[in-house]
């Protein structure tokens, strides 16, 4: 059987970390055979290419290039490690995918939306997740918790405007196919935010069983 | 006044190096400003991704990843480089454009022509080169030129079936865009290919003082 492709969506400090580690967990004392993985990312020249969009540098990245960056570190990604975990029976946990191109690149950045659909249906295709885990948690709250763990990047940076349009980006993109996202209130208390997360799991996996 | 844009093109010991060398001195001696690039790379940054392009890994490079990455490098290109240059007046000679990336990832790697297309139109708009100077020689004598230099990389290895589809590739883009393209034939001796080149340059000068 085709291994569950799962992603895993947020803004900053959405509690994406911890909610990964959870999943993980729930997946390893149910012995299900997994792999986790991140976007951009995934592979070692995955990350290479990350690491160029994510590195400080004097030369202005400009936002064509960094978009492109994420659709070639998407595409190796899917081809040489999503692709044939899933093949193989292995379920897929990936911290961001493609969701998080519309939203940063095509939303927040203002990026041309229909170039992101244009590559989303060549590189992605049919490789979407199964569910996408969707952290929803109010700007102030995230920003608040990013900063009192003081590491900052890149994204991090950027102005409260641009989170909140992160934020409803992510809404809109969760209306848009309610089928396979689930959202859940991230502003909870943890023991609810990972109650949550469990009722998800069990609903995929008890229905590929059935 | 805008500056001219040149892009030399040619498949493997076609003579493109000595051609661009005889082409900088060619508008040294006029006084004609200008700076040289090349793709992929051009800036600092595109130049880390093309290295994650041609440099031998263990990891198979995915053919989506490779044009992706392609055309990531020449929107930095473009962005931060080319047309800050064109704009102030300065001329730029680019060895290799975007006539290789049809040729090598779309025809030669039978990838997909019409994404090809589209992020051309996106990414290149109207940033055409004024004229393309393509060197044109046969792959066996083209392939004896490059097994003398001893200089191998990952391309340098691919079939001469590969090398005729690059050779008919280019002839077909220069069929197609008579305007911009000078075909020059590279087989014949070295001065007469430079006596060629020298005609296209003062071509493109004259027409752009009268």
């Amino acid at each position: 059987m085709r291994g569950k492709f799962i992603s895993l969506e947020g803004g900053e400090g959405s509690g994406k970390s911890t909610s990964l580690a959870h999943i993980l967990s729930w997946l390893d004392e149910r012995n299900i055979p997994f792999i986790t993985t991140r976007e951009p990312g995934g592979t070692p020249l995955a990350e290479e290419i990350r690491s160029l969009v994510l590195n400080e540098r004097d030369e202005k990245v400009h936002d064509m290039t960094e978009l492109l960056l994420v659709f070639a570190s998407r595409a190796q990604h899917i081809n040489e490690k999503i692709k044939p975990a899933l093949d193989s029976g292995v379920c897929v946990i990936s911290d961001r995918f493609v969701d998080s191109s519309f939203v940063y690149q095509g939303v927040a950045r203002q990026g041309n939306l229909a170039i992101i659909s244009t590559l989303t249906d060549w590189v992605v295709g049919q490789c979407l997740p199964d569910k996408t885990i969707l952290l929803d948690v109010p700007v102030e709250i995230g920003l608040a918790r990013v900063q009192a763990r003081q590491k900052i990047d890149r994204l991090d940076k950027e102005s409260v405007l641009f989170h909140e349009s992160v934020r409803s980006g992510f809404m809109d993109r969760a209306k848009a196919d309610v089928k396979r996202f689930s959202v859940i209130d991230a502003s909870q208390a943890l023991d609810l935010v990972l109650g949550d997360i469990d009722d998800v799991l069990t609903q995929i996996f008890e229905s590929s069983v059935n």
